[in-house]
């Protein structure tokens, strides 16, 4: 194992992010805050400590970097960062506790937007801005690995499209994996930059539109308001969120060729295409079944449905109203929601609809099978068979995430959460969506859990963005074996 | 597709379904009940139809047998033996309602043994003897039955034998089907004669005892008592019952070398031990858990989880206590056995540990996969490595399994029930296990359900009851086309 690399390009992060501290300081002057020092501190702190890991690591032999410093980088990497993270938190006290402060900043970069904070507005803004940029960070970097580094790895629902996605080679690092990086944060850059302009009309001061827009595009959903997104009753802006939620659990590289005039591919993107169709569906079914629950226009009703399902499914979690009462079957559509997860490539977590595809068409061809046992059928996707190999790890990222769950829910429940709250933290945590059920419903948060608990789902925030295997493959035996 | 030969042997399966009315008359007589009449003229019914469809298709091509017509002839059959199997309930009328007579009867067929009868013990002795009694013929299966004493079946015997024991290790332990189902029979019968013998040593009458031992062996769970087993409170009667589920949960296969002296075989098979390390873990885990929270002795603790533990694992739903007041971590324990299932090859329903062995050891090889990309790493189960055709087909199963539960859950709120209702009733239907959660948990029963939740969940427990495949497959275009 070459840890000197490992350490070296976490030295590199931390730089990185004691950097992306300082940007919400000029908001803290205008707003006349009294974060500015904390988060000068934080920085300092967090930026000497990465010139010291990279300076005694610089002599890392660079050449040798294989897939088990490539795991290990990716998690140690958004650990370190978590919990540099928290120190402008803990330094101002506005979150005294670490195991809180860690919480809120894991959640923030795994762009899951659970929170541990009650009264958010009553924080200053610059570490309101800095809450957000925690998710708009963790949201550009799970493009970057997984369009550009995760398919090196071997795993991540984007060895799907390896062929498609420019700069994506199996072997090694490829010096176009640069060049893939760069437009890909292009992208980024401009959609969030786009949003932005859209909710500044909509009415948003400049300051709250920014930082939804980094939470939007990070499908996060860290609001600088008590009510999220509630807050705000403009159709308009509801709209806009949704669009941006939309485009956010969208493969990004499919917005590449778009933006180059190539709007074929969504027409050929099998994923693209059960996402569309499963939010259309998803929306119409709990409108039909909950509309006559509620007085709403057929307009609100729409809306509101869409804005939830949305949300949830690209795993967002931003909330327009306190769906927890709504009926029966709508609480059980919108728990199953936090196990859907967006498209491969976009910022989204969760199981994503590659997956459910290709589960779903292998299922079927299973009957098929069964009535022709000496025929081979392969499952086809985006036009092409797909590797039983490629079904088979499909199918344990799937039987793992279940299992991770229910371990999650028995853990939680041992700490004495009831069986909503224990099932709804779990599934939401894994699958880095936000609001989940019971105490930690969509007007919940997370603060009264057990600081046990808290870590706990640190854990499965960061197993969950990182796609499980990432993790726990360090757990396997082979892991450390020469 | 060869119709006749399908309604010839649904005939079959009808006038012994007639027969099999018959043997609680005496018990009727001995407790001067008043529903001898009743189970005569059903009788009379039943077997007439079974006789007039018998000689309609006597004509039939019986050497013409295939696939399509194996899984006709099952599905098929235990639909029409649900029907005709509700008539005794209807005449009495102690059932009024056809919807209810058709849910019962076909509980008792797939041995789910969900009740919708709330007062049991004001049912005649005869009707109860036949409510246990179509759980003791679904148990071994009422396709083995006949193969056993059918001669005319021989040739097309092993498309009916796989059809109604799908299970994943065919391991037939007789090249002649025929023979194959007789042992099976015979080793069932004498595992149930050893009960009933144990539980009139325990002081039951002959009468409940023959009954509780009927639904035990069947993994079924009826009982006569409206308490279901918890009326039981000898201990040696509550470990009787705890023994006998664990046997009828076992492989009949493994039982069959048993008997003949061949005891390696419970060594050598990876699914029993499995079945056995899970019962004791899950019970010391549950009881490490629950026992501080009920004031229980030791032995009591241990009695009443392992109880439950097997109860529901196995899928026979018996009850001793109502678990649902158990702690939040105990109540989702339970709610996750409901998707466990005994062995293959019993009488349990469910998953079965096979499939769970295959997906966790394929998931666990993945990491292994990860790291050695090139290596072939095949799941070895019983020490022999299992091909990729099978795991396939194995994770196919869970995905679908879990999709029917999930839609069950939804489709089931849409008419009301709450959330633990809903998903309590669909997972326990679909596992052939009992009781479920909330209203349809251990001390409720599913009488309050609306009628079409009744006629879903008929239709679940079928489709758990016979695998799947063996229904489902028939909205396959590719079942249809010749």
């Amino acid at each position: 194992m070459n840890i000197k690399i490992i350490f070296n390009v976490i030295g590199f992060l931390l730089i990185l992010t004691g950097l992306l501290m300082l940007p919400g300081i000029p908001f803290s002057i205008y707003y006349k805050d009294d974060d500015i020092i904390s988060l000068l501190i934080s920085s300092l702190i967090t930026i000497i400590t990465g010139v010291a890991l990279w300076f005694f690591t610089k002599d890392a032999d660079k050449s040798n970097l294989g897939k088990r410093e490539g795991y290990l980088i990716v998690t140690l990497g958004w650990i370190f960062m978590s919990a540099f993270g928290s120190i402008p938190f803990l330094i101002h006290g506005s979150i005294p506790s670490f195991t809180d402060a860690f919480f809120e900043t894991m959640s923030g970069f795994t762009t899951t937007g659970a929170t541990i904070i009650g009264d958010i507005e009553k924080l200053p803004s610059g570490l309101l801005f800095w809450r957000s940029m925690t998710q708009w960070i963790g949201g550009m970097g799970i493009i970057v690995l997984s369009l550009a580094i995760m398919p090196l790895l071997g795993i991540g629902g984007m060895q799907l499209f390896s062929a498609e996605v420019p700069g994506i080679t199996k072997d090694k690092f490829h010096p176009r994996v640069k060049e893939t990086a760069k437009r890909l944060w292009g992208i980024y850059v401009i959609f969030t930059a786009a949003e932005v302009l859209f909710l500044v009309i909509g009415g948003l001061s400049l300051f709250d539109a920014i930082n939804h827009s980094f939470t939007t595009m990070a499908t996060g959903g860290f609001s600088t308001k008590n009510a999220s997104t509630a807050y705000y009753d403009s159709i308009f802006v509801q709209y806009v969120f949704i669009f941006f939620m939309f485009l956010a659990g969208t493969n990004f590289s499919l917005h590449y060729f778009a933006l180059h005039g190539n709007f074929e591919v969504f027409k050929k993107n099998t994923e693209f295409k059960l996402y569309v169709s499963f939010l259309i569906g998803a929306t119409l079914i709990v409108m039909f079944i909950h509309r006559p629950h509620h007085n709403f226009s057929f307009e609100e009703s729409f809306r509101q449905t869409l804005f939830h399902v949305t949300s949830l499914v690209t795993t967002t979690g931003f909330v327009s109203s306190d769906y927890e009462n709504w009926a029966p079957f709508s609480r059980i559509v919108f728990f199953v929601l936090l196990f859907i997860g967006g498209c491969t490539g976009s910022t989204g977590g969760g199981i994503k609809f590659a997956r459910h595809s290709l589960m779903l068409k292998n299922s079927w061809l299973e009957f098929k099978r069964l009535i022709h046992p000496r025929a081979i059928i392969p499952v086809r996707f985006n036009e092409k068979a797909v590797s039983q190999e490629i079904i088979s790890n499909v199918q344990a990222f799937f039987m793992i995430y279940i299992l991770i769950f229910i371990i999650g829910a028995l853990i939680l429940s041992l700490s004495g959460l009831d069986f909503f709250t224990a099932i709804g933290a779990s599934a939401t945590c894994l699958g880095n969506v936000g609001p989940g059920l019971g105490v930690v419903g969509p007007v919940g948060n997370f603060s009264t859990l057990p600081d046990f608990d808290k870590w706990v789902l640190s854990v499965f925030m960061l197993i969950g963005r990182l796609e499980i295997f990432t993790v726990l493959v360090m757990l396997s035996p082979s892991f450390w074996k020469k």
